[in-house]
């Protein structure tokens, strides 16, 4: 798969020569700019990869499928991304994520690179608000180094990049819904049962426990049920603006994106809050998993600023 | 589907106020330009729609599922199409998008648009090359809308444009192969059977029958078979340039298609013919069917010109 997906996208993508679970973007780090490592397991493409490049993410570190990256190549990514002001390490809240990014921080300071890691926590199905800290990153997670990159790149001190990354991923909220799993390459079996006429919402990324399994539903009631959720902790007044991410697992067609995008503007409008940004497509997928995701940043001046920055990666390009 | 996506590319795409199965580009049409009509089924987003916009298509009209749209709104396309200097329809060989685009090219041409009509034949498997002009259009046909786009915005003739988008549908080859069938959603059925362990080459992007059903097999093996057969219609002598297509059908996943290529390009590089440009995704799709398509179109100077010419749309963006 790397060896497609590097020569595919050479424009973009260099292998780091220390590691074969590195990429570093061709044009990226620069003397000066903080540099942003972002990674974890495959089988989510076009996350992580796609989004490196030019006004996004300086690194990639690339783990087995749904399986984090060793410390090993996240400490390549630190140090080809380093340009001297420092790197920040944007990844998904999962146990072993954490553990082997933390490993590579430390590493990374030892050699006086400094780092600060900020972990995506947007799944708000995956924990109560009481343990936001133990929610996991999901498909927000793209807004996330969208917002973290264009701060990179903008020049932003190390400081000020960790703050406005926070900043997107406390005003980014997700939740998923799916219908029927993926199939994982290394056992053929799949990774969750579910009946064919049952829906679970909330599930997560890798076929993580939602918060309620129900009979089918329509498009719109399934949109509103997350819209319910995301608005009961989106404090986003009448005149507000969001980007909205509606996300396909993989096996969802972008026909039903459309029908699911079609009520969460309805949703939005109602409540006088307008839609700056959409994006519409598989953007973090699980492999062949039927479901999709809606997502929405919460947005403010700042971000929006950020949100719209040029970005020239394989899967993402805002001229 | 179609309020969501307006909705969502409302940057992109306007209803045509007469027809509500007909959006013209916001930037599309101008005075003494060519006007470019696409248009088909839907269930193969971001086919047809996602190719419109400025340096693309000006108009594309709409059908249910699977179905040719209407003569209505195809000649509502032509109208808002037409800026005096005549409009191209180009559209996939079916006996109704035939019958239906047919009978609005007449219509058009009664209103004085003169019409010329290209249908596109990529698909090398659908019909033996002694029946050339029998084969169906599949997922190279974004090869041939993104030339003749590029040909009218540049402003060329009628007879120039038509000349070009013949000639990248003379050099596009296209061989899709199938693993699991999609699900109508009007009949909530699947449009074929096909065992667990079989693979069927050759398969069209409704389920039409390929030509060759056989046990699952590596991907590398899947490809060669794909490539000899492309190997033995495309002349293309050592040096050759070509663009290269890896379509998902839905649900086979960017890390398969990404695998596929890799081989691909070992194909064309051990031939000494060098990928100008590659994309790699959801192209054409057929709702959810499993199984992806390769695309091949062999590339000229004046051919490589026009497809790297820039287009801004929802779904391909070339700056």
């Amino acid at each position: 798969m790397l060896e497609g997906a590097t020569k595919a996208h050479a424009a973009y993508l260099a292998p780091i020569k220390t590691s074969n679970r590195a990429l570093v973007a061709c044009h990226g780090p620069r003397p000066g700019k903080v540099g942003l490592v972002i990674g974890g397991g495959t089988g989510h493409e076009p996350c992580f990869m796609g989004y490196v490049g030019r006004g996004l993410a300086d690194a990639v570190a690339i783990g087995n499928v749904f399986s984090a990256p060793p410390p090993g190549p996240i400490l390549e990514c630190a140090k080809a991304a380093s340009g001297g002001a420092g790197v920040l390490f944007v990844y998904g809240n999962y146990a072993g994520d954490v553990m082997n990014f933390e490993m590579a921080a430390e590493m990374a300071q030892e050699q006086s690179i400094p780092v600060r890691s900020i972990l995506t926590t947007d799944d708000i199905a995956s924990s109560p608000i009481e343990d936001k800290e133990g929610r996991r990153g999901v498909a927000g997670n793209v807004f996330i180094f969208k917002i973290a990159g264009a701060a990179c790149d903008q020049g932003l001190s190390l400081d000020q990049c960790e703050a406005l990354a926070r900043k997107a991923n406390d005003r980014t909220f997700t939740i998923g819904v799916a219908l029927e799993p993926c199939s994982m390459p290394q056992t053929q079996r799949h990774n969750f049962e579910i009946g064919p006429d049952d829906i679970e919402i909330g599930m997560g990324i890798h076929g993580e426990r939602g918060v309620m399994r129900d009979r089918m539903m329509r498009a719109d009631e399934i949109t509103d049920r997350v819209m319910d959720r995301i608005f009961s902790e989106m404090k986003a007044p009448a005149g507000s603006s969001v980007a909205v991410l509606v996300n396909s697992f993989g096996a969802t067609p972008l026909m039903e994106l459309y029908i699911l995008f079609r009520r969460v503007e309805q949703r939005l409008s109602a409540k006088n809050i307008t839609i700056e940004v959409n994006w519409i497509g598989h953007y973090c997928t699980s492999l062949d998993m039927v479901g999709a995701s809606i997502s929405i940043l919460h947005l403010d001046a700042e971000l929006s600023q950020l949100l719209r920055h040029p970005c020239d990666t394989a899967s993402l390009r805002i001229p």
